[in-house]
Parts: C-alpha cells; sequence; structure tokens
C-alpha cells in the first residue's frame, strides 16, 4: 500500500507523466507553523539540473491544498500537491514489449496485467518522492531538535564524488553510491520492541525509495567481523553517552542517545546510455537496446535529501509513539 | 508495537524467565495440514548446544491451544505456547545499575522506568524469537512450492565458521557473522510499491531479529560501486528469467521471478566473557565489568533458521495479499 | 485519523472553506473501467439545492489527477479533488468564542488549542463526505453484482417525509431522518469475526458520517423485546436464503447470502434559524444565539447516498479480504 | 482480524472447547499495578450459574503469562490465559449437517470450507469475551478516572428483567435485553475526526461482542424525530457543561466533557428450548429442530460487564492516542 507510519501518517500518490503527484500527511500535531517557503531548500536540494542529473526541468512549488490555516497545521490533513508539467510521454510505450533491463517495466505489466501507466516509469518514477521530501519537511519540524544530516560519501566506487560522475559521464555509463545519514540530538527511548524498533522502521522506509539495495546501522556489516569486546560500545557518563558508536545509536531496536548513524547504497540508474540487451516479451527476440530520454548519470545526487526526509517522517513517528 | 503482517500477522509475547513466550497467528487460512511434528525440525536448528551456543537448554515443545482441529489449521488465530523452565533468575538484578554494554538493559530501563522484566534480558531475549521460527513453520506452508534457505556464509570475518568459532572460544571472546538467505520458486508480481515493497516487509521484519545490523539484497553494497550497464539485469527468456541477477530477483519493489537474495550481519555476542568497563548509573562510577552467565559465542549459528521463518512470514503476508 | 480500510482504503481530506477536498483510494484493483462521468449521478444526488437543502451551490466536478490511465484504475492510489468554490467565510469566527449548540465549535476549539481552520466547520464539515461519496462510486464498481439502495423511511417522526419537511420549513426549524439500507444480491462469507465483522466495518464507517447517531441490523432495536423462537431465521433452500430477516443477512458477523439491511437515525441539523441560548466561552455570560448562513432543513435528504457509499467502501474491502 | 485499538491494542484467541481461550495486550504503559486478583469482581459478573444463564460452570481462572513483572506492568505484551475444562462436545457435529438457526453454523461451514472448529460454537462462542473482559480490567485502570457502568435496563421489551426472566423459563424459551452504558468523569477532546471517532471505534468494538444487534448514543433513533431547536445541547458553563445530553456526549466524534450514554440492543439467545425447523443442507430436507445442550435463557444478562470492558479498551486507546 501508499501509506506508512502509525499516527505520523503519509500518503503518497501521482505518476511520473500524470497531471500531479503528492503527499497527504495525517497526524500532524496542530499549532506547528507552515508556509510554502518552508519547502524551498529541501524541494530544490532534490532538483534536478545540476552535472550528473537529468535535464528534465519541473518548477515543483508545493501547493498546500488543506490542513493549514493562518500558516500553522490545524491537526487536520495536510495535503500537498504538485503539478506535472514538463512531460514528454511519447518515449515510453514500447516498454511494454521491450521492458528495459533494471527498471520496473517488466513486474508492473506484470503485476497490473497492462493496465499500469507506463508514462516515464508510472507510479514508480523516482517523482513520487517529492511527496516524501514535503513530508520530510513538516516531519523535521516535529522532531526538533534531532537534526538530521544525510551526505552522500562515496559514488562509482570512490569518495571523490565529483571526479566519478566527470568519468561516468565521459563513459556515458551511470553510476551509484553510497549516503550516510547522521541524527544528531538524539533522545533516549525512540523505538518500539520488536517491529517498531527504528531500525525496523527506518529500513521499511528507506527501500521504499527507488534505487536503495541496502542499509547498515552503526558499524553494519563490519560489525559482523568485530569480537564482542571490540563491538561493544562502553557508557562513559551516566546520560548513556559511550566511547565508541558501533551500534550506530541503537540498542534493542530503542535510541540511546548517540547519534543515530547508518548508511545506505543506491545502486547506479539504470537507464545507462550504454547499449544493452533486453527481450522482446511479445516475439521472444533479444536484440540491442538503447535507452533515450533524460536521465541521470547519478540519482545518488539527489537521494540525501530524500533519505533524511524518509529518516524525518520515521522519527517523527516513534516520537509521538513515544509520548 | 509487537504485531506484524497485513493478511498474515503475528503477534509475539514472553520473556525469557517469566512463565512462557509465544506466538498468536493471524490470517493463516483454513486446512492447511499443521501438528506439533511439523516444528521438529526448524526449533531444532534453532536450539542450543552446539558448538558455540549457549548451555542453556530447554525443552522448546510447541503447544498449540487455539486454531487447529483435528490437525487442520481453521482459519481462527493459531496460539503456540512454549514454557520456561531452565531459568536462573538470580544473576540479572545488578545490570539496572550496572548496564550491561552492546545490551538493552540501559535503554529499557529509561524507556520502561523501571518496570521492565530485567532477568535475562526480559522481552528483549533472543528467547522470543521462537514464536518466530513457530510462525515460520506455518508461513512455509503457506508460500509452498517457494522454497527458503539461510545459511551462515562467514563467521568472525572468515568462511571457515568452524574455525572462527574454535578461535572465539580460545580466545574467550565472542564473534559475529553474515547469513546469506535465498528463496527459489518465486512467483512474479509479490509486493506493492512503495511501503509494502519486499525489500520494506523484509527488512522492517529482518531488524525485528535480535543482533541483526543491517541488510543488503542481491548486489547490495557492492551495486553502489557498479556501473549501470554492468549491474542491470538483462532478460534471457519470456519468463522474466535474468542473465545475472544483480537486483536479488525484485525491480521497482515487486518479485520479479528470479532468485531472492539478501545477507544479514549479526553482530558479536555483547555477553563476552573478557573483561570490559562500564558505568554504575547509580554511583557514576566506571569499573571492569566481567559478564557472568551462560551465552553464545556466536548468536549467528542459530540465526539461519529465524532469518528462514521470517523471510517465510513476509512472503505468506505479500502471497495473500497478491491475491 | 482520516483513513479507513485495509485492502480497499480511503483517506479523505480539506476543509469545508479551503481550497479543495478529495480522497485518494489506495488498493483499488487494476483494469475497472473509471470516468468522471461516473461519478455525475451519485455525486448529484449528494448536491445541495433541493427544498430542505442548503442554498450553497458548489459545481462538484471531480478531478481525477491519479491512478487512472486510459479511463481505467491502474493498480495506484487513484486521487479525486474537488475545488472549492463557493465560500464566504466571514460569517464563521465568532463561534471560536460563542461555539454553536450541537456543532463541533467547541470540542474542536478544544482539541486543537485554537489551531482548527473553523471556517464552514472547517475539517467537520459535511462537504468532507464529498470524497466518500466519489470512493464509494469505485467501489460499488468492485462489488458488482452486489447492489445497495438507501431511502430516507422517515423524517420529522412521520413517513411523509415530504410534509414534514414542509411543516420544519413553516416553523424555521430543522429536522432529523431515518435512513434505511439495503443491499441485495449479496455473498456469503463476507466478514471476519471478531473486529472486522460486517457489523463492525459498516458501523465504524458509518458513524464517520456526521449527523448519525445509530445503527441497528435487521430488526434491531426491535430484537431485544422479541423471543428466541420468533426472531431465529429459519433456512428455507441449501443456498441459506431464510424465511425471515431478522438478523439483516448476518451471522456470527459474516453475510449469509441474505439481503443486508441497516437502518441509521440522522439528527435534525444543528444549524436551526430558531433562537437558541448559548455561552460566551470568554465572558462566562449566557445570551440568545440565532444561527446565520446557510444551511439545511434536513441533511438526512442528502444523506442515502452517503451511506450508500460508505457501505459500499466496506463491501469493497470485505471482498478483497474475502479472496 | 482478531486484533483492535491502534496504541492499545488486544488480540483475543481461542475456541469454545479447545484447550483454552486468551487475550494478548499490547501497548499497555508500564508502571500499572496489576494481579490475578483485579480480575475476580468482572470475570464473576461474566460467568454463568445465576437463574437464566447456563449451567456450564468454568473456573475462569486468570493465567497472566507474560508483561506482569513484581505486580507491576513491564509494558511489554500482556498475555492473559484462561483454560477450558468443562467441556462436552460430543453434542456439536451434526449442526455442520444440519445449521442451528440464528447461529453463524452455517457461515462458519461455507467461510472455513468445513476446517471450522464447530464445537460449541469455536471460535465464534462467546467464551472468547473472556479475553475481553479481562482486557476490560486492565484499560479501566488506564482510563481512571473515567467511570463506566452499563446496566440491563429491558429485558424481553420490559423492564422488570427478573419478570422477564421467568416468563422466558416458564415458556421453554429465550429473550434479549437492551444495555444502556453510561461513562462518567469523561475528559474533552478523546476521539479523532472521521474514523477513529469516538462513535465509530465503539461501535466498531461493540459490534465485535456476539448477540448485539445495533447501537445508538444519546437520543440514537429518538433524535430522528426531534426538531434541532429541541435536540442541540445548550452550554450552561465554561467548562462546555450542557442542559441536556441529546448527544451523549459527543459532538463531531469527539468527546465534550459530559457524559458519554449509549445502548445497545441484545437479541435473544439463538439456542432456545422451543421447537424449530431447519434445513439438513445435505439432503435438502426441512425437519423440526430442537436444541440439546446447556444454554442461556437471556444472555444479556452476562452482557454487561462486556459492555463495560469493550468501552474500557477503546477510551484507554484513545486516551494514549490524545497525548
Amino acid at each position: 500500500m501508499n501509506s506508512f507510519g502509525r499516527l505520523f501518517r503519509i500518503s503518497i500518490f501521482g505518476e511520473s507523466h500524470g497531471v500531479m503527484v503528492g503527499v497527504v500527511i495525517d497526524g500532524c500535531p496542530p499549532g506547528i507553523p507552515l508556509t510554502t517557503t518552508d519547502f524551498e531548500a529541501d524541494l530544490s536540494r532534490r532538483k534536478s539540473g545540476a552535472k550528473g542529473t537529468t535535464p528534465r526541468q519541473e518548477a515543483d512549488l508545493p501547493k498546500i491544498v488543506s490542513g493549514v490555516f493562518n500558516d500553522h497545521t490545524t491537526g487536520a490533513p495536510i495535503t500537498i500537491l504538485f503539478e506535472n508539467t514538463n512531460t514528454r510521454s511519447g518515449d515510453y510505450s514500447q516498454f511494454r514489449e521491450v521492458p528495459r533491463p533494471g527498471h520496473a517495466d517488466f513486474v508492473a505489466s506484470q503485476k497490473y496485467k497492462g493496465f499500469e501507466d507506463y508514462r516515464g516509469g508510472g507510479h514508480f518514477s523516482a517523482r513520487i518522492t517529492l511527496g516524501l521530501v514535503a513530508a520530510g519537511v513538516v516531519a523535521k519540524k516535529i522532531i526538533n531538535p534531532i537534526s538530521i544530516k544525510a551526505t552522500l560519501v562515496e559514488a562509482g566506487g570512490i569518495s571523490d564524488v565529483e571526479k566519478a560522475i566527470d568519468q561516468a559521464i565521459a563513459d556515458n555509463d551511470t553510476i551509484g553510491g553510497v549516503i550516510e545519514c547522521v541524527a544528531t540530538n538524539m533522545p533516549i527511548g525512540l523505538g518500539e520492541p520488536y517491529f517498531d524498533s527504528v531500525e525496523s522502521m527506518l529500513a521499511h522506509i528507506i527501500f521504499a525509495v527507488p534505487a536503495t539495495k541496502g542499509i547498515e546501522f552503526g558499524s553494519g556489516f563490519e560489525a559482523a567481523k568485530m569480537r564482542g569486546s571490540v563491538h561493544n560500545d562502553w557508557f562513559v557518563d551516566t546520560n548513556g553517552k559511550t566511547r565508541t558508536n558501533h551500534a550506530g545509536g541503537i540498542n534493542g531496536g530503542i535510541s540511546n542517545g548517540n547519534d543515530l548513524i547508518f548508511r545506505v547504497p543506491i545502486k547506479p540508474t539504470s537507464s545507462t546510455a550504454k547499449t544493452q540487451q533486453t527481450m522482446n516479451f511479445k516475439t521472444g527476440e533479444i536484440s540491442d537496446f538503447v535507452v533515450k530520454g533524460r536521465h541521470d548519470t547519478c540519482v545518488a545526487l539527489r537521494a540525501p535529501v530524500i533519505i533524511e526526509a524518509v529518516t524525518a517522517i520515521v522519527l517523527a513517528d516513534l516520537k509521538l509513539l513515544n509520548k
């Protein structure tokens, strides 16, 4: 389903080349100041246009149509809409018979029996994440003073991200990257064992972000190689501060007051300009295939603000649950 | 909360040193053959006793007290109970003031205001996973012919698991490991975008398993280093079979019919016999600390059957949702 | 919260005098023909303008902005928007200090701490039911061949509804009424014990319709006066058809294949033109009070199509659950 | 499904003639004093044995097996079990072919394809309400100082309940009744529009109680006959106290601080000793039919404590939601 959250609950909708995309935010407390200008910074971080991102340009102006009155949240559902204006739908109908490798074309066609809106990835498009970013702006206000910062720490396998992009563009190919996200000023006690643990809720929503392929908390996969005597974080003060933070700020699914830290690998953009092969599912023939249209060299460039947003959404929900 | 699933829904309860632990399974279709012997194989895989596992021995006999009639499921909730018999509660009361590093003692005490059952980790104990394994046995019947196999592919940083255990025992320390899980005979179309994606649902429940610190699907973190032209899985037949499986059997959150593959790092057991330091939260003093009691050298040894179980639980739910 | 349903799930939003009201429908199967003309008949039944209804006239044109492609549902969330055009907001600010008897003014102000949109009842306005009616149109297609018919069988205490309206208008007062709803061609087996029983789910959503004060199934309150030998419905054929239908088509919370029958009392419109008394919560003074503005003499006149809609929504959900 | 509630969440399980029935309560705050003696008063009110109730006698001793430590709730799920001891299963197998009028035999057999536990009504038995009463005991502690009192105000159509019972016994028949439930010391602000309104949540769970056929709040069905000028409750003080209470303590789905009042009709016990007719679904023949076994003349006698319990469960949930 297209909703997430227990008390702070979001519902996302829309298609890449449809009339609009948007989000309904239910459960936001009343009295939070909110205007469209609050969204500018995060929406612009998600936007395309920079080197390595798609040239498709959308105004991405949020339209708040419910839940806000006199520039404050009312406690009723907040609905935020984004019109789609710069769409070119002619390019996509072929992908029903000749699905693009690495895309959802094939599974969508099978699951929705050919009724899916296949234009620009339809409902599977990363454009739907606009609603996540918008909801994240609201969530960040709720979780104050927690502060979240996500960074692209690696692209194409190297830490010099700009160099990696240049090489990929030169090679006419696409690359992925790794996002690291840190939340500071964390309270003790967020998260509920077992199924509403901090890790469970965060991982759940992280995988709703297109192109994510994994998540690790604290030392993550590296922890599996450590000894217990090394991995354990020793307490150094009576607030629960620890000497190391191998746990990533979570014990038993519950925040321990240290920084929340996790990393997420983003796969390379599926739409590479390199020649590939694919199957024509009508004729059964395999032939060469070149993706056209406007695409990102590295979607990971635009992902940090989305990762921050979904992290804020989860922490807002857990904060309300913890009261 | 302690429940998970939309149509195939499980609720787990109990404490390590309480009267019993158990699970309620709601939404199981009627007419599935089920007797207590069906649980033997998986429960015994989870059991302790082998080298590297805790010497605490429990009979772990499942008692089915509802939802089964004439050796078949009825469609009503199935309740399965496990009595706790071999408990030694004297060891644990100290951990309220002197919480063990790497454990949930500190956060539990803060969150539950000192009312938590602190004996043997209480509700945070891995003993609660008995209910997950039991529910997994039922789930595996529902998802037939899907077959799930989880394996410990690395322990203490090396692939020779036995050697790793021997070294850890010799060093009086604990180690973690990496579990790889593969589901074969996967249908096309399981999972719902965005928030009920296969990855979201699996990751959610995987992090409900104690000691898990991450998850990656298909090429996972390695995918972030690949080029798009390499990462994309090319279709090789009209059933959707692909040449490679970097995606781990999932596109757009939906199963594509190829094998579902993911890996999970398990941290080293927190209860190492090595001397550590910890904080006395009453006095504010830091002092040496040695864990006593019965513990696993490597909890990852017992984890594969639990990983299989939660995977089956999610796939059963998604299969029912997909109808 | 503002969402309802397990598999066929609706989320409603908007305020009486806001930009728009609307609904997001999640979980609708793909391939159902749907265009804006499908909504005309039911939306016009809900509309005002007839004798006994408010003179506030809205175009009520549905705008489908997601989830429909080539005039068919896609399986993605369907979002339907209705713009508010004919709003007069000047009338309402006084009700924060002098709340109207019988309205939500007082509780809204208390619960939302003065941040609620108080214009025209804000989020509590019956205008929000537009989204319910729109979702009902979609649901009716899903439950085909089940057919639902709701009728105003009593107004102001008499069965001659027109006469009751005339008397109320002549007296410058308002009246309520009783809606009877019958669903025919019911299948056997809808509803899940205990908490998703047909009665539970229907009653839940019926009380989301403003002004409803009760519900009774089959013989309802009359059943409490009957003997068991009279009340029991005897089977007369092997399809489960019964001689009488005191049960209203439900046994043990599950549809039995006979007609589903229930009745709902609608209270008289709170906004009567008669002089009342109310409290000024700032000064503590009680004084005479006359409601101005545009209001319905009998909201029950416009309620049948809403009752039908929410009934269809529940039956669609239960039908999908029963698969 | 067999679970209910958002933050205070209950799951019920068991069958009339199975091993045990029980309840899991999730979301109960830590630190509430709780021992088995707390359950005695309410469980004994639900018990049979008095005139007009079934002679089947069960000890109904609650066994708390999780979530309570040192006689206080811990914040972990509370599981309460009741063993079934006094069962006679021989009587019931015939009802699969010859379903009892007014019972769930027929729909259960159809829905669960013959796999249902048909002994004593199986999972449909009123015995399952033991779990509701037990959860109600916990909920009543949470909602303190709200006080709930349910009373049987009418049986067999008259207010002299004892006389009604005597007549029914004399006639060898069964009767129903009407329960009135009043909650005092209500806070302002419980309930969420639309779908978590006080009425929606209460009605939802009330219809999970076997034999309920309706619900009305405040003036209920009588309200439909009133004029608006009469029905509106005028405020008489600045706490929101009203002169009358036609609304039953709820406006716009939210508690207004006045007493919460509702009434519930209970149908006559289906198992009347009078001769009836029913259908043999195997042979298609209609023949006379006499119910044997142990049954209540008037189940409504034992219903008030169950109605109180489910009311407390909902109010506890709404109270936690309102924080």
